[in-house]
């Protein structure tokens, strides 16, 4: 049996350790600090000679910088003999970045999975990535977690009545099904469009809200513009109230007060990106992914070791 | 005769300009901003396809930024079409980490030169690397240019008398050989040692500076310590007065402080990396890099379009 090993990097510490923990190990030890002008500096402190190492890094914002984190640090497990380097990365950064929309764009997306190959892991454990097929952008196995189950569990012991499980846009109606579908609840949808160019856009509810409680739900919300755009128009048009979802909270820019001051009562999210820790948050109920990575480590590595039997 | 084009990121858009100027021509119309959650975002905003393209950026700081911006932008110019992506990198940022000095620590300079081939480059034009060896990371065709000439170009039109061209440390003697040649001038090293563990250096004038204008030379100025220590020392050593130079000013932290509080007369730098604006750089003049790199890029470009006769 190989053994096993948990790093983390600096974006997402405290859910690293409730991995570990998870697992029943420590985390591994390494300082992850930067020079004076800025390049990042990485001491691995202990052998990791012939283990499979898991690295936890989300690539959240700083996101530039949380990559060459990820990348310095599977460069150097490489030249230290790891067996294999595992990437366990909750939110997948440049994600929307996944196709091109216009004439000379670049895709991100396959450039962060391309620069993950080329640097040297073997495996990427991720949740939710904005779209399916990004798992078709890696030559290597690529696990997709999902985090709807977590999330309706929560609702399901809140035991609201009378639910509709609303998607803010078209993208998103296979999660909310998803979502329907466990929580035994109708979906809906916000059917956004713009009449004419340089008109506003118009927001049509397609389904029926009337008296209902409608939880909205996301994979990610950044702005959080569509949002609470969509939670105050459900309920100035009859909804009872309106909580909100998403597995990514990205929360950047205005975010925050956006959602202070929507309709929305409670959203929730999971630690897939941590929460600032400088804001108030009251709105905010965060879940956590702990769990559900820790097993899907264990799984990965009792296959891994399963494997040497065969070597 | 294929057509050249030069874009410039974010890092130094006033030398990427003067480039396009010294070639001839303007430079390629792009906008390279960020999303509100920190992603880089990149609009190419001409057609590439067919073209010879040369892309400048220095990866200075914030380096892992102007790494990402790097990389994004060669994954789109080759998702246009451009005939070949040429990379113009006069500051190549993790350069010192070109070496296992320790176990486990990572290569940096090999991973970033891994970055730049698997998104898409062609060839690098780059100055005075911190190592030559980092010329031997790439599978490309690299341009290795130096400074030496324009530094020493400088400093003979001043007609300093009785000089001497000081080596802060044993790693750059070579450089310092390389400047004396030109100014016909003998060399000096700096021979720090530390005599026992846990005692300070102590700094050791090797070569005899008694009444002489020492010249100290380095690639690169990142905190100023090393170069300000020598300069003081050789002062309070008999020397009558020393000027100081380098490639690459990457002056972070105290540096700019401590060179004004040094006995540095003047220091002179290329624009490979631009100088801080919001600061007073009295004693700081700027040399620029744009004919020696506009020169290679025609040069370059010669041979590539050559190359077409024989496809
Ligand atoms: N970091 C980002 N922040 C905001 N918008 C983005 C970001 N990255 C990509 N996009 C845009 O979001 C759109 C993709 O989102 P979607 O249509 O929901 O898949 C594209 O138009 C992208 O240009
Ligand atoms: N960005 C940086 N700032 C300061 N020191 C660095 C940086 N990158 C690498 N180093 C260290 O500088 C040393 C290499 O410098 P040198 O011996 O002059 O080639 C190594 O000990 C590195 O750990």
């Amino acid at each position: 049996d190989t053994s096993l090993k948990v790093f983390t990097l600096n974006s997402n510490p405290k859910l690293a350790e409730d991995i570990a923990a998870h697992i029943g190990t420590n985390l591994g030890k390494c300082t992850v600090s930067r020079f004076s002008d800025g390049e990042i500096q990485i001491n691995i402190e202990e052998s990791v000679r012939g283990c499979d190492v898991y690295v936890v890094q989300s690539t959240c914002s700083p996101v530039n910088q949380h990559i060459m984190e990820l990348l310095i640090m599977i460069d150097a497990l490489k030249r230290a003999s790891a067996k294999s380097i595992n990437i366990v990365m909750p939110y997948y950064g440049y994600a929307r970045q996944d196709r091109k929309a216009r004439s000379r764009e670049p895709i991100a997306a396959k450039l962060v999975a391309n620069l993950l190959e080329t640097s040297g892991s073997d495996r990427v454990i991720t949740l939710d990535l904005h779209a399916p097929q990004i798992q078709g952008f890696f030559d290597i196995p690529i696990d997709h977690l999902q985090g709807v189950p977590i999330l309706s569990d929560y609702f399901e012991k809140k035991n609201l009545e009378d639910i509709i499980i609303m998607s803010p846009d078209h993208g998103g109606v296979t999660r909310a099904r998803k979502m329907a579908d466990r929580l035994k609840a109708p979906i809906g949808i916000i059917d956004k469009r713009r009449p004419r160019p340089n008109v506003a856009e118009v927001m049509n509810i397609v389904g029926n809200i009337e008296g209902k409680t409608a939880i909205l739900i996301d994979d990610i919300i950044d702005t959080a513009g569509t949002i609470t755009l969509a939670a105050n128009a459900l309920v100035e048009n009859g909804a009872k109230e309106v909580y909100a979802c998403c597995t990514h909270p990205v929360l950047s820019g205005p975010a925050i007060e956006r959602i202070d001051n929507s309709r929305i009562k409670e959203l929730v999210v999971t630690n897939s990106i941590p929460l600032p820790e400088e804001k108030q948050l009251e709105k905010i109920t965060e879940l956590s992914v702990a769990p559900l990575i820790g097993e899907a480590i264990i799984r990965v590595h009792e296959l891994q070791s399963v494997s040497i039997l065969f070597d």
